[in-house]
């Protein structure tokens, strides 16, 4: 009896660890365990992550009074209880403005695995992207002048500013937006899938490894692969049902468009660069049509679904900040 | 050598003693120490705190999808990150609508201290009190029935419903509501007044007891007093450089205004009703002249302003809650 639940158990692990070769050479890849292998993959050389930057950027993440309004920060678009992002179509900003490229906020956990930022891919690094919500006219409108000057007027800030960069820093606008990244580039939520992949078969169902192994078969890990299971840029055009408005985003001079990470799809809906279907299942069966060229059946979607929960990650606790006071020379909101 | 300093230690803490029977005199109240005592002060015998409903009234307060656009939460206008409110002059809200009463958003935090709710004081409770903001057009602009099949449509917050009431309970508006109220209770921020008069005489200094004393001779503790040094409804008409716009609000039927709780003034400016000075010296001077019919000066105002900061609280920790995700029955956003 002994011997056959011996038996039962190698060959799941011989299973599982099968099924693990494939991911990975399909090019899927856990968020490691160890935290210094972590550390390598998130941390910026030009802006290393260090404890007070972090706590300071978090502040600075749920701050509204960075925003012209002094009603919209960082965390209303990507909304940090709500799955890094807003759980609307096409975002909205400073006097209700919905994006005019029609493009869908994506979400700010895990973004440090995308090899670029935005829908188009035209920023680098988590530090140059911050630094675009904030100036753009229909997210925050504000101007590096009143972030700036925002930030300057509360010596809480500068203190945690000197204490994070030295007593003689200059509390710039890339000073600012450098902590802000890196705040997010911890924004990292290990799941079932990484557990799996990182040496625990039990981590998820036979039903979901099958889902896995349909989802390398149907080709879906030829972008969505990496830390990220996705974010990279790739050819990409919506048609059908999708088809796009006047005005919308159509992907970079190159026709690329970025690739959304798979991480925490459950609460990350609507999908797509312009939002344009809440259904998982029906984003995964136009993808295969879209993308691949494929027939995906809704059994075979429903099975990739399956496979694509054990991506919902476990979300860092965080206490929610308290932001410094406001004083006689902050900023006032400018709700025009 | 010794004697003298016990000497000096008895002068003290009767000079201390004094000037709380004085206070205590002038109607003003800590927030007591014991928890029992608190939970007496801040319980509602028709919706009784509990850890379920505090936990899952948290949660709730936290999410954007009870309103109409998905966009707009409890903690928009009353970010308890920024001392419970907005730090803008008249709320902003749905479709990025000004308050059309010119009204600014109270504090949150110790909101359950004031003998009723709203600045015309039409709410008895905060139970009562948060069914208005979520279903009125300028602010959250939903219906009754947005929220109720919001909340019914994710598992998880009906599991919490039933953890909370029971497992027959029917998630309702009002319970809804109710859940949110007792968080809301919960909101409290004891400061070093409260030490003070709870029987420590250092916890405040010389100058802040000093300032104490000036609040008190100069008749501020008419209007505010109690634990929230404030919360009641008294006779209130801005004049001078204040002086109303048309469709300004004036009062209730009969002129009375809700009088804004002290507790945690360095982070809630912009002052009075309708958010007209973030001077919190102005703020003191003006409602000498206004309500109280005496001059103030520039340094009794700064003195009192002292004292003031002593109300500044310590705001309960708590972890930024992460929200069930929606569901394909979830009403859509709606930004219109």
């Amino acid at each position: 009896m002994k011997h056959i639940v011996l038996a039962t158990l190698t060959t799941a692990s011989l299973m599982a660890s099968s099924l693990v070769d494939t991911a990975t050479n399909a090019g899927l890849m856990p968020i490691p365990e160890s935290k210094t292998e972590l550390l390598k993959l998130i941390d910026n050389p030009k802006n290393p992550i260090t404890e007070e930057k972090v706590e300071l950027g978090k502040k600075l993440f749920f701050d509204p009074r960075l925003s012209k309004s002094g009603f919209i920060s960082c965390n209303s678009c990507h909304n940090l209880s709500e799955g890094g992002d807003d759980g609307i179509s096409a975002a909205v900003g400073h006097k209700w403005t919905t994006n005019p490229h029609n493009l869908n906020s994506p979400t700010v956990y895990n973004a440090v695995f995308a090899s670029s930022q935005f829908w188009d891919g035209r920023d680098p690094d988590l530090e140059k992207q911050a630094q675009g919500p904030i100036q753009a006219a229909p997210e925050m409108a504000a101007t590096k002048e009143h972030v700036v000057k925002t930030v300057n007027s509360m010596p809480e800030y500068v203190r945690a500013f000197k204490k994070a960069y030295g007593k003689n820093v200059k509390v710039d606008f890339e000073k600012i937006t450098d902590t802000i990244a890196s705040f997010e580039r911890t924004l990292v939520t290990p799941s079932r899938f990484d557990d799996f992949m990182n040496g625990c078969p039990s981590a998820m169902s036979k039903a979901e490894k099958k889902g896995m192994q349909t989802f390398i078969d149907k080709g879906c890990a030829t972008c969505h692969n990496g830390v990220a299971l996705g974010g990279s840029m790739q050819m990409f055009e919506l048609t059908g049902k999708y088809k796009y408005a006047k005005g919308d985003f159509k992907g970079d001079a190159n026709g690329l468009v970025k690739v959304p990470t798979l991480r925490n799809l459950s609460s990350t809906a609507p999908y797509f660069h312009n939002g344009g279907t809440y259904s998982l299942k029906e984003a995964i069966i136009e993808m295969g049509r879209i993308q691949l060229g494929v027939k995906i059946t809704k059994s075979e979607a429903a099975s990739i679904e399956t496979f694509l929960k054990t991506l919902d990650g476990r979300k860092p606790h965080m206490l929610v900040p308290m932001l410094p006071a406001s004083t006689s020379t902050t900023p006032k909101p400018n709700l025009n």
